[in-house]
């Protein structure tokens, strides 16, 4: 399918090149040179209406492939990624108070986080490329999602990850028949191994921040938002922010809207960090250039003590008018409770973040009760047990004995319920 | 909504009964008096043909409402349960070589398995029957969908399990908020205190089995198999058993469909039970009544020994000219490496084991190269990391080191794909 993408621009130095599958970063501004691609929006105009979006059958985040620069016919083998609910939150808004809240649950795609969205794009892109082997250095979401895409189009991965990986995600890595090199190094040691093997032996590369198209991927959550809202997004939309580039994406989703004339204005997005690793908070409060933070959060898929993509994430913030907040572990661990227990839906602790973060903003009063808000949940609270057990605590033991058991509730104060 | 049921009728003594949300088992045979709800597929027929599923755009189980017997209005505040995907196995079938294979990927429904049609239903009809608490007792899948779908909808939720459940099932129980009643004793007598405390407090039963709805929102994924193969289903389809319900379901909705004439023949079922615990298994074997069973599997979702639902499984996979097959947990094993690896899914045991079934039926003939086949995935891999775990090893550590490297690589005989 013929794509309307322009060209892809630096986002430090300006400089434009011309479309690649295989382009990386601005071979003028080295790594920190991240590219941005680039619409004829004109053009793209003319294809991409309303009227397009009511007659389109595919339920999928590919329905916005005329939006993105995947140019594959094979979009048909994948497995199903997006267009996942958007569901009203009545009954957390109880608690949050907000006009309106809704909750977008990504922990329902394949590998049960957002991040599949940007593999999926990974993993079509290295097959335009012609690329048989794709590979990152994670041990989170990106990795688990990268693993499973490539497991269904036959391309082998190779995933690097530092010996301190938690068991769990590793073995979802292995199951999916990873090539997996557990290095004996931490994780600055990782990436250097991956980037010299990417390199030496031609591998595709699906580093975050370093492949220009994983943003445009990443960005299909912000099209669907608008798009379930019947294109009139909230006022806020909040997101957990680690390296910088989900925030982007959900940023570049609401631009392309708005430069296509779907949308009026630009939703104001929240970027939620934890305490425990907060640069882009850091740097914002002090309004100074991003300094290196410790990675000291139970939320590991946010600890980015150095983010890789800040120019995009903090312009995503800037330019909608938005902000950063940070939410402590306890504030996230509340805020898993209250979700699970609210609406039913379970989050890990990164996922759930961006809801203590609305809710400490509604406090501060950066949010007001008559904005509505939508509140990116971005990964499967499965993903991570061993920290959930941290919200709930461990169950009481009770004897086989009904009396013993109405003395219980009782004391729980929950018999009124019965 | 107006639904099409005719009545209940007893599985065991063809006793009928008038409809009711709160009707358990038959009065006459207690518990093994298991309930079937009739339709009345002649005037069902006036709605519900091609058309209307092809103006249908609910994309949910809840397009199938009019097969249903679920009343409820509010049916647009439930969290998003069905359509999930079916995926044409392409590489997978490289390996198992039938005609053609698909996948019924249910791990992405709310809770992380096709309990969720259940629970759904259960929850919808407690609504019905003006009940705010809903219990059952169980480890698994069932309890975890019930105390999903139970908080987004504002019930209280009362689960019973036994002292030996994993605590991380038991994390997810809380996390949904639930009233966790762990019992100081066996699977037995939490059984037995969770039927006096429903019984004492007049709570919504979700006992598997006792319950007749349930078997209705299970048929669903049968329902959607059907359409999603525009109506002509597979020769088999083949789905792991543990108390017999979810074969029931799967059963009664290819049988209200050749009942409304939308699909020309019955899919032939194959039942897939651990060689730990097989007493459907064996008791197809033996041609002899069935006797309980150890309960000695790593496919914990199916470790059922005396199962609840056998006669209505008995009776699915004798009337569809099926078969019942065992495999062991190592063929469980290989068969999730195999799927992970050859398609992007996890699968915890049980969900694969029917994978390994549909092998082992090529193998012994039972299924023909030339016949076409539908595999159920019921739960995601997520639930069970510590099981798969014992599929794959653990990693082997590398030194961070480009020749390090390249040996390891060359080592596993993988040099070759870079």
């Amino acid at each position: 399918m013929k794509t309307f993408v322009k060209q892809y621009q630096c986002t430090l130095c300006g400089q434009v090149f011309s479309p690649s599958p295989t382009a990386e970063t601005c071979p003028s501004c080295g790594e920190k040179g991240i590219l941005d691609i680039e619409y004829d929006y004109e053009t793209m105009k003319k294809t991409v209406d309303r009227k397009y979006f009511q007659n389109n059958q595919d339920f999928s985040m590919w329905r916005y492939q005329p939006l993105m620069s995947v140019e594959s016919d094979d979009i048909g083998k994948m497995l199903h990624v997006g267009w996942t609910p958007l569901y009203q939150a009545v009954r957390l808004n109880q608690e949050i108070k907000v006009k309106a809240l809704y909750i977008k649950d990504e922990g329902v795609n394949p590998s049960a986080s957002l991040k599949d969205r940007a593999s999926a794009v990974a993993v079509l892109k290295a097959m335009e490329a012609k690329k048989t082997v794709i590979s990152c250095s994670s041990t989170g979401n990106a990795a688990s999602s990268l693993a499973c895409h490539a497991a269904r189009m036959g391309l082998k991965s190779v995933i690097f990850v530092p010996k301190r990986a938690p068991l769990g995600k590793v073995t979802q890595l292995m199951v999916y028949g990873t090539t997996l090199i557990s290095v004996d190094g931490d994780y600055r040691q990782t990436f250097n191994l991956s980037k010299q093997a990417i390199e030496a032996y031609g591998w595709y590369n699906r580093n975050a921040a370093i492949n220009p198209h994983l943003v445009e991927g990443k960005k299909t959550v912000a099209l669907e938002i608008a798009e379930q809202l019947d294109f009139s997004p909230t006022d806020w939309v909040a997101v957990s922010v680690g390296d910088g580039c989900t925030i982007a994406g959900v940023c570049k989703g609401f631009y392309d809207l708005l430069m296509l004339g779907l949308i009026k204005k630009m939703p104001r997005l929240l970027g939620v960090q934890s305490e425990g690793c907060d640069p882009f908070c850091q740097a914002w409060k002090t309004k100074s250039p991003l300094k290196e933070c410790e990675e000291n959060t139970i939320a590991d898929s946010i600890a980015v003590g150095i983010p890789r993509n800040p120019i995009k994430a903090q312009k995503a913030v800037a330019n909608s008018d938005g902000a950063w907040i940070a939410v402590s572990d306890a504030d996230i661990l509340a805020a898993m409770k209250q979700l699970g227990s609210r609406e039913g839906i379970f989050g890990e602790p990164a996922g759930v973040a961006a809801l203590a973060g609305i809710q400490k903003a509604v406090h501060e009063g950066i949010i007001k009760t008559t904005e509505t808000v939508t509140f990116i949940m971005t990964g499967n609270g499965l993903k991570d047990p061993e920290n959930a057990r941290k919200a709930v605590g461990a169950p009481v033991l009770l004897k086989p004995d009904l009396l013993a058991l109405e003395n219980y509730l009782k004391e729980r104060g929950e018999f009124k319920h019965v």
